[in-house]
């Protein structure tokens, strides 16, 4: 009953953010946004409900968003994520999950790039950060933001699912089998997260040489 | 006039360069098989010959292989690609195209791993190698060499070819055209390399867990 859980989102006033919101609302879930400031959590929340004649997304701030979520998207930039989970780690439920999006990209001259980091992705760097019996599910993150954007447009490709838990993962996929158009391909454990984070760069690398805004991928060949 | 170049398969009895030397062959190109060995080449060019009802297809040599090719595919495991550029460094023609397909990957207990090199991938470390004049092309690394055998099936996904000369790439992408249901997407500079090496690894622990053969990547939203 994935409709019974309850969603939030960190940095929930973000573009990605945002657009998962009122994806998952129009999914028919309850979606908490979640913001350093309450009151703005709630202005952001109002007015996504105002856009999209939901009224399932509420805003509050990060703290009480994590404390009553079951699946938590963390969608702050990579250069805030690290601080942000130390903030709240001990706000987290047993049990819960972070729904990981993070994506380690830095925008140069020569175009997009990986950051290299020495944990080897951004996903097994903030997992390492999370409290015991919380666990990290890489998931969206070669998903273009433009296209989350586009609520009524089906998403038409595959999002990979990583993480070290393979009940956690069944339960992130389950969820994203509730958006149109997206089928979640079980990507094994959190390694994975080294290729996926790079297949970003690469998408977004594809947008600016053939002129797109929302490269993605598909899988070939599965069942 | 992709036909009238020369293409040559550098370990062109392997699996992978016997079913490229097909595929190309039935698209209308010659192929010249190289292999240690002048007759093992024979052999195998004569059985792909008459297998496929194809009269394209010659082996000799890798030196002489070399020497006479435009374009080459580099088919040899990982293990053996360096000693092999540098057995044979010295006969490549200047402006002549080294094809390199190889995947640094190691199959252990849990399964598919990427081999992490200094160089960041395995088209970085090979293009060191090579003398000046000739350039390296990464292409068709996440073609399932399965899919590849199955030579009248078409391959119905996408092929990213990336290298640092565009021209190269090019020329790449254009012979690539020629073979059913494969559409080259250019990936840019060689540096994609580390992104898409890792890619071929993703999709083999996909085949596995999936219990398939021959899953591979498809680009949506490119025009």
């Amino acid at each position: 009953m994935p409709s019974t859980l309850s969603l939030g989102v960190l940095g929930g006033t973000g573009p990605e953010g945002k657009a998962l919101a009122v994806r998952f609302g129009r999914a028919g879930c309850k979606v908490r946004i979640g913001s350093r400031s309450a009151e703005r959590a709630r202005e952001v929340a109002s007015s996504l409900c105002t856009g999209s004649g939901l009224n399932s997304i509420s805003g509050c701030d990060n703290r009480e968003m994590i404390e009553s979520s079951d699946l938590i998207f963390l969608t702050v930039p990579y250069q805030e994520a690290a601080s942000a989970l130390g903030l709240y780690r001990d706000a987290f439920k047993p049990g819960s999950i972070l729904i990981d999006t993070v994506v380690p990209i830095l925008f140069g001259k020569q175009g997009p790039s990986y950051v290299e980091l020495e944990a080897g992705s951004a996903s097994e760097s903030l997992a390492a950060l999370l409290p015991d019996g919380v666990q990290l599910v890489g998931a969206f993150k070669t998903i273009p933001t433009h296209l989350l954007e586009e609520d009524q447009v089906p998403l038409d490709c595959d999002a990979f699912v990583y993480g070290e838990g393979a009940e956690a993962r069944g339960r992130v996929m389950e969820i994203m089998r509730m958006l149109p158009g997206l089928r979640p391909v079980d990507a094994g454990g959190i390694r994975a997260a080294r290729t996926v984070e790079r297949m970003t760069v690469l998408a977004i690398s594809l947008n600016r040489r053939y002129k797109v805004r929302t490269a993605r991928f598909r899988v070939v060949g599965l069942p």
